[in-house]
């Protein structure tokens, strides 16, 4: 048989109980004869309240302390995987990220992979134990500091655990179902897809699914690892993401899905002049203040004028800063006034049999207008179609698009709670 | 200036506000010059807290695992008290048992501590940092595993520290001001003592004294390394244990205190045949179960019928499974009957000066006979004598010693609560 590599979320072991049923499913791949390994979060909100223990203490506390205190988290939690195997009768050894060869870089906080060397984990393997592994976590080249990898940690952990042991799939255990062709909260008859691809999975992540994070995805892809997203409350099968669109068959369903993002605002800058370099000057700008930008647009400038609007979408949190800090180079960038309106939602409809159907962009602008929806802008990948509308029309919008690409399984969907991260 | 280890147990880092309190001390005695070592124990009752948990998941949890678990309670409290440091404008760094260069024996729950080699808590002092160790933790030497050393083994960490490291004195922070001649529950007068030697602290300790342990001690006297301990509630100072009764003058005070123990019980072993080997055969028995004894005593035997009563104490939690191991030897030790008491209490007087102060064993008979008090074995050592009485007449033999020798400092002692471990 093959090597699996399995990783649940905080919630699947928040308790004694929950851990004991997380270990009687990990013995039991085990039994199948397969190699398993193991990532585990931090137990329930152990990380909240460990960040919350660390700001009681210090209102800024450094960056390395940090990243030492909240790995205790997930050493807790796979050392009580391990302890629950093995009341079960099999053989089990946690590990930490360091202990796992997970080597980053220095950037406490949101580290990232360089390298994953697994030798202990393999040796244990080998001597026929399960091996866990503490997510979220590494050790960095230079320093030789523990580091956390920052959001979605736990998931690249295993995926990139799954990688450099050429495992045969990453299952992701979480609280719904599988990745889904609409978030079920707002339409209840979203299908639970069966496959998707690489593409089509990072598309839906970086437009708001919050099933599996787009770093993850990545991940995967660039190493070719399969990755079922499943429930840990039941032995359906999930959603596989694997493959790449250009090994779909040309008869492959259109449309894939529809995500949706609430977080964002979005920012004009007005009147710039049409120059080269403006644009340069704003997006550094914005770089410089350590804000990530989604969305950006820009149409053909108003020849008489020699001027145009650039629009960008950016998460709300950061869109206060943002604006001040275009304002404070107005004289450098040159624009007449920045509009910001965070009353805005975004919605995207992905699938890789876009590129091959016209009409996908008529059918999409279709739907929204039958349902009152406006379009305020427009962008486009080759298999996704984004737009921002109004927050209040978010919903209306969703559900609109979904029944004209007939995206419904027909069956009302199962939802547990939790946002499927 | 010269280099200073400080050690805190749990009651002293219990909650935000004790840590910061805790960093204001460290942060302090840097600023006196001093380069600053600190072993923290985990927060409060973090440590059962994880020992519970461990026991949902698994009735007998495997030992690696354990010690997995357990360290990241230190982990936790001495990346936030580095934290709290920082955010009162010093420098501090946290370091694991593993990180610091304690290398151990690989006995999972009681690993002794092999050596030390703190070249990176050496570089961070060199470069102005505090260096916080996490206490209670080492690395084995062997399996590269995280290992746990056991009971006291935070105060053993900060001793083995300062001898690496050569450091000036291992202040241990407590919740009582020092070593007192008597539990000043027991005996509200007793005094402080300013200095004591080694040996006498060993015996203190070995005798029921719970201030230090006696491992700690016994590395603090192999290395020559001065201890302090003091209160973590003022700034008073406490008890330094340095010195060999050796280098004492010979006009030192006589008595420096008196222990007392209520955990032990006594087994007797009944007319046993007086023969070589038979001795052995009762404490191979009692070891090969894993029990610690403390007091042996054996009188000349009754001639007439080549037998003698072989005597011991131990710790009454082990009481049952040795009477249980020696009844199962019953034909190769020979005895007529074991005899079981666990309403014992020990109580011993310790001091230097009694080597060479003959009449000491006299009056401390005639202190407990005035008491009422009854002897039931005697056992001493060269600045040790120690009696087991009945339990319910414990409280009054130390009384009665105590004032017999003339310990009492005059004054109430303030007693803060604890045990002063």
């Amino acid at each position: 048989m093959g090597l699996v590599v399995q990783k649940y979320g905080g919630s699947s072991v928040a308790t004694a109980e929950r851990i004991k049923r997380v270990a009687e499913r990990i013995v039991a791949t085990r039994k199948d004869g397969h190699d398993v390994v193991v990532v585990v979060s931090a137990m329930g909100d152990t990380t909240d309240e460990l960040m919350d223990l660390a700001q009681q203490v210090a209102p800024v506390p450094p960056a390395r302390e940090l990243d030492m205190l909240l790995t205790s988290g997930e050493r807790i939690s796979n050392a009580l995987v391990a302890m629950a195997i093995h009341s079960l009768g099999a053989q089990a050894q946690s590990f930490t990220g360091s202990q796992a060869g997970v080597i980053t870089t220095s950037t406490h906080g949101k580290a990232r992979i360089i390298d994953v060397t697994p030798g202990r984990i393999r040796a244990a393997l080998d001597a026929g134990h399960i091996a866990l592994v503490a997510g979220f976590q590494g050790v960095s080249q230079d320093t030789k500091d523990i580091t956390t990898l920052g959001r979605g940690g736990s998931d690249t952990t295993a995926v990139a655990l799954a990688a450099a042991l050429d495992a045969d799939v990453c299952e992701i255990y979480t609280d719904v179902d599988g990745v889904f062709t609409a978030d079920p909260r707002i339409v209840p008859d979203a299908a639970k897809l069966d496959r998707i691809t690489y593409e089509e999975m990072l598309e839906m992540a970086a437009s708001g699914a919050k099933v599996l994070m787009l770093r993850c995805v990545e991940y995967a892809r660039r190493y070719g690892v399969p990755v079922h997203v499943r429930s840990s409350y039941s032995d359906l099968e999930g959603t596989i993401v694997q493959g790449s669109m250009e090994d779909l068959p040309v008869e492959q369903a259109l449309i894939t899905g529809v995500a949706h993002e609430r977080g964002e605002a979005k920012v004009t800058v007005v009147a710039v002049p049409d120059h080269p370099g403006v644009a340069a000057r704003i997006f550094r700008t914005i770089a410089d203040a350590e804000i990530d930008i989604d969305m950006v647009v820009q149409n053909v400038s108003r020849a008489a004028e020699g001027r145009t609007d650039i629009t960008f979408t950016l998460p709300k949190s950061d869109g206060p800063r943002a604006v001040e800090a275009l304002e404070n180079r107005r004289g450098d960038i040159g624009f007449d006034q920045i509009v910001y309106n965070d009353h805005v939602g975004k919605v995207s409809l992905i699938g890789a049999g876009m590129r091959s159907h016209p009409g996908v962009t008529a059918t999409f602008c279709e739907a929204l207008a039958e349902a009152g929806v406006n379009i305020d802008i427009i962008s486009t990948s080759e298999i996704r179609i984004s737009v921002l509308v109004r927050d209040l029309e978010l919903d209306r919008a969703v559900t609109a698009l979904h029944a004209a690409f007939e995206l419904g399984g027909g069956e009302e969907a199962v939802v547990y709670g939790g946002t499927g991260r």
